[in-house]
């Protein structure tokens, strides 16, 4: 059985980065034959990554079945694979809570509080004393950067800063800064793009105490670039809730004023005042500082829906 | 809000052993002031071990709740502390199969698919350069001794020998297969011990397909020692089975012919036929080279389930 290494659905620059590094540190240190794989297409920030360093787009794959399988940066089945449990789970590398995943067999996991995947992927690197290419840091870098937002998510550790330290002299990158505000110009970009292709670029759904959520993050570096399309995006999301689900929140992040405007469609609003203390009035809310999904998102809306 | 490191119910030398190094390694690689505990009082060969290298037992914990907690050698619901979801679970360090932990908040996770989780234990301390103590490294290297029944058992890797190799050089301890031997006829003695406290010393409730399956083993170095008090034993395995479970089956396992008899109290012993392919007449099956329950029987057991 051939081992695919994949990160989570709507696939980011973490987890097309994580797949890629972990399957090349797999074959180097273990001779394992990995496949770097994504669920799906890449995303603007991410096709502009791999180009910048000349690495290969990964595989896409959507189905686990008779495939031994990594999964990197979740370990939420809603996240995942189709079915997972008829492949053979052999590996997890991730930063996230611990989702709902499990196995028959022993694996191997290392998951680290940190701000992104591809930082626990450098630190497998160093303990298997195997060196880090160019092209591997130069990506890896970038998914720090983009993961963190630049260091400013509350997500953010030393260890980050660290790794991005080191990746940018393997990678020969002076100014990574630099580097990201280009990057977030890109991911700002959303000219031309379809309203329901920005709620699902970087989107995963949630079960959250038996109801299914939604929840979408767009980051800009000015949130003006979106008031054109709010509208738009407000009704894809109406559609999407309409499939099935109890809520849709979309996160329109302005990684500079460092704050989200939260735009709701919910069968209950009342979960927002719960989760965050902020009385709802139409279709959107503030949420000054908050930046991370994972971080300042998740959990709440968790505690209020459990 | 204090710290526990703690293994699953029904300690063995493995969860104790687990439980007392990481909160070593915790306290002083990061002043964590982390507390070892037990879910219960310690087995014969556990209080050997302890005794022998001078170390303190753990504290008994049963209940999460306002804890911090660190679980060692599990990640299944069923094995852990109660009311898990009151505490704040901040780390995993094991080498079973991923079971059905989850958490609301990103966490540190180490788990390899190696013998003994003092073999995970003992590369966390190199990882994170910290020095073992003498004590720390006799406990660690019983404990592998222990779970790989001196490295007979299907579960063993090269990782768990070399482990073994450096922790005796550490504890001074020469001749570490005497110690295994001293240890393995101290777990076999079973004169005098009521039927019961043997079913439970190292029992396991599992879901298997929605139904509560309990498997117990006993490791012995010669069968013939539970001759006398086979009887006692499947009537205690009926009792445990009557609390509401589906199946109890508890493997006897001789660890120098290297198999095990394992008794059968259940609602439909098709299951054995089907995990294992044998027949069943009567109330229990010889199972030759199975060693290991998390290897050799949880998994087709859970197959089969299914």
């Amino acid at each position: 059985m051939a081992v695919y290494v994949v990160g989570h659905k709507n696939p980011d620059t973490d987890s097309v980065a994580a797949a890629i590094a972990v399957a090349d540190l797999m074959n180097k240190s273990q001779s394992m034959g990995a496949i770097a794989a994504a669920q799906g297409p890449l995303n603007p920030e991410s096709a502009f990554v791999l180009e910048k360093f000349g690495v290969a787009a990964p595989e896409i794959v959507t189905d686990a079945t008779d495939k031994k399988i990594i999964l990197v940066d979740h370990s939420d089945l809603a996240q995942s694979l189709e079915n997972l449990s008829k492949g053979e789970l052999i590996g997890i590398y991730d930063h996230h809570k611990l989702g709902d995943v499990t196995t028959s067999n022993p694996l191997d996991i290392l998951v680290k509080a940190v701000g992104c995947s591809c930082t626990v992927v450098k630190m497998m690197y160093d303990c298997a004393k195997v060196e880090i290419s160019k092209p591997m840091a130069g990506i890896m870098l970038c998914a720090i950067l983009s993961d963190t937002v630049m260091f400013k998510s509350p997500t953010c550790t030393p260890a980050d800063k660290e790794a991005v330290e080191a990746l940018a002299k393997i990678a020969g990158v002076a100014d990574y800064m630099a580097l990201g505000v280009e990057m977030f110009k890109i991911k700002s970009a959303v000219g031309g793009t379809p309203a329901k292709d920005l709620v699902f670029r970087d989107y995963k759904d949630f079960d959250m105490g038996g109801k299914k959520v939604g929840i979408g993050q767009l980051e800009v570096v000015d949130l003006s670039i979106l008031e054109p399309v709010k509208a738009d995006l407000l009704a894809e999301c109406k559609k999407v809730k309409a499939e099935g689900r109890h809520s849709v929140f979309l996160l329109l992040t302005d990684i500079m004023k460092e704050g989200s405007e939260m735009l709701i469609v919910s069968d209950d609003p009342s979960y927002v005042t719960k989760a965050f203390g902020v009385e709802v009035k139409g279709d959107s809310v503030w949420l000054d500082g908050v930046l991370s999904r994972k971080k300042q998102v998740v959990p709440p809306f968790e505690k209020a829906f459990a």
